[in-house]
């Protein structure tokens, strides 16, 4: 059966050369990076190689760099250790973060006194800018969590006003930037973010490493306590072949950005045209649909159909092996609807299927020609 | 040059069959396990066939293995739930346990109201019972946080009995038992640990993947929020090829244990005879020459020799290309000594230099030959 993989949002493959690289770890350095000897040695030095090409691409220095099981657990460290440690006291975020954010802040409030306002977003997804500036004004001490790109809706933050604005008023300023990282460079000289969670399985990396960048002298502790790895700040023996594959994924990514970009930017404008001429009703979710204020990589949309269609679908487009999202992947299991869509669909365009197509380079136009058609076919029975 | 890795505790070498099977996965099934369509379903079913492996070794129930990032994540995850959601109370430990323990209660001791109480250890190392059961009487909620084997001196926890002491008093029992699994066996049915930690680099698996064991029911929370992976008790994307790589290391681990567990136990058992032939003076740290009483897999041993040599004894076995360990490799690249050896020796010994050599299914009696003969040599010279 022909598949279409196009939930790159959720995960993407990993590249051949990123899985070579792990594979030679594997096979050839063993050691504990903690170790004193040559073996432990050897893979300290591959360690820290790695986050010093992280960092270079961020030009911020090696040591700001925290490697991690993954974004998650970078929000995670970040949120926990700003309420516990820094005295962060009141939390601005929105209704359409990750639940990685809101999840983690839901039990944060139940265990410190924290005081967290939501950021309006319209109907489109954006942010309202002029509130989240007033909302920076308190006394106590404040924090930003906001995405850099939606995972749902693939909306683009304003991410060096928002981190311009937190400094002008002091604020710390924490940005999921999962769908980001190895997408969309970040001078982060120039952009005064404060921390910062990637993860390497969105940019054809391995699953289960991330990253955390934690500007320094912020004086952020761990979220794992034991040993000293990770400059105190993360215990436990560093996954070796999966930094490896990180930073190796990152180095690719960056490297052939232009390309890519522009390869992945094509294949979603050819989405957009070829779907509006096949199902003109089509709706866009959020700004996905538009190139500048959307990620290049995703488009959700809005199908017009009968509600009571809507499992059905997403069904047979399995079936036609066309993976697709009806949300973000981490949901999908669930029987929940999409946080995200509830926050800014009217109630007769939340009840109809919406799905996330989200793109990588290792598609092509057939793929869309096919998954175009599959929609037309499906919504015309 | 001859290396020699004789540094097993602090990780190990990954076999090659586990290789393979992680890579058949990142080659093959990049699936994101929460995705809903077939490339996640294929992703998800590895998952939950390795969860349900690891389970069968332990005679436990699939849903109470929770894949974390490894030993100390699932350290952690334990002891910072029981305080903050279990009402624990008091802990009872020793100064002996892991790092991940240490330090996790420290912090825990710091956020919440804790008792924390010390269970006396001997010069050997070996647990005070009796004063074990003495702690296990108070009022409040208690948790015991004992380790099966020490992993600096190798030392046998009767887990069984701990495990029994505690189900009587209605005390939570908490085990790291990184150093055990995959080199014993454990039926969680007949023993009631209600919490373990484990680690798969410990047992020639990949480096950043562990699972806690969490009795059914005891409702614990998880140490990391966000998305509903693992049942809800751990979020963020699984690293399936390392989870794959786990369940194989395991499974490889158990199915050949007696006949690795005899060869291990005769290269250790080798190693004390030469090496007592050898160095007659040479003493040995805790129970780790009692080859009933401690792993197979490990001997710390005390040198004879003028406490200004230390640093340069190390020194000179490294360049021999004999890699093994003054401490927990955790500890090693720091300037601290061992808080095990500073809690069981006297001054004297502890000024010397001890050093824990550690071995494996891939060492060889020839290795042992050249590592005592070198010793030899350098004592001498």
């Amino acid at each position: 059966m022909k598949t279409v993989y196009f939930d790159n949002a959720a995960t993407t493959q990993i590249r051949e050369e990123v899985i070579a690289s792990m594979l030679e770890v594997m096979n050839g350095s063993y050691g504990n990076p903690s170790s004193s000897h040559s073996f432990g040695r050897s893979s300290k030095s591959l360690v820290e190689s790695c986050r010093k090409s992280i960092a270079s691409f961020f030009n911020v220095t090696a040591s700001e760099i925290i490697f991690t099981s993954g974004g998650t657990e970078a929000d995670n460290l970040v949120l926990r250790s700003a309420v516990r440690d820094l005295g962060v006291k009141h939390i601005v975020t929105s209704k359409i973060e990750h639940h990685a954010v809101l999840h983690t802040l839901d039990q944060l409030e139940k265990e410190h006194p924290l005081k967290i306002s939501f950021v309006k977003v319209d109907d489109r997804g954006t942010i309202d800018y002029e509130q989240l500036e007033s909302l920076l004004k308190g006394e106590e001490k404040i924090l930003v969590s906001l995405m850099h790109v939606n995972n749902e809706i693939g909306n683009l933050l304003d991410i060096e006003h928002v981190a311009n604005l937190c400094k002008a008023n002091n604020v710390l300023f924490h940005t999921d930037a999962v769908q980001a990282i190895g997408h969309y460079q970040l001078d982060l000289q120039k952009i005064p973010v404060d921390f910062l969670a990637a993860s390497a399985h969105k940019f054809h990396g391995p699953k289960g490493v991330g990253f955390a960048f934690i500007r320094k002298n912020t004086g952020l502790k761990p979220l794992i306590f034991g040993g000293e790895q990770e400059r105190g700040l993360r215990a436990g023996t560093e996954s070796v072949h999966n930094i490896v594959g990180i930073a190796s994924a990152l180095k690719i990514a960056y490297n052939n950005l232009e390309k890519e970009a522009t390869y992945i930017k094509g294949l979603k404008q050819y989405f957009i045209e070829n779907l509006l001429k096949a199902i003109p009703q089509v709706k866009f979710n959020g700004l996905s649909a538009n190139m500048e204020k959307s990620t290049y990589t995703l488009v959700n949309i809005c199908l017009p159909v009968d509600p009571k269609k809507t499992t059905l679908l997403l069904f047979q487009l399995d079936l036609k092996g066309i993976a697709c999202s009806k949300g973000s992947a981490c949901q999908s299991g669930t029987s929940q609807g999409s946080h995200v869509l509830a926050e800014i669909l009217n109630d007769e365009d939340l009840e109809k299927p919406s799905i996330r197509f989200s793109f990588s380079v290792y598609n092509t136009k057939d793929e869309i020609d096919y998954v175009v058609e599959v929609l037309k076919d499906l919504l015309e029975t």
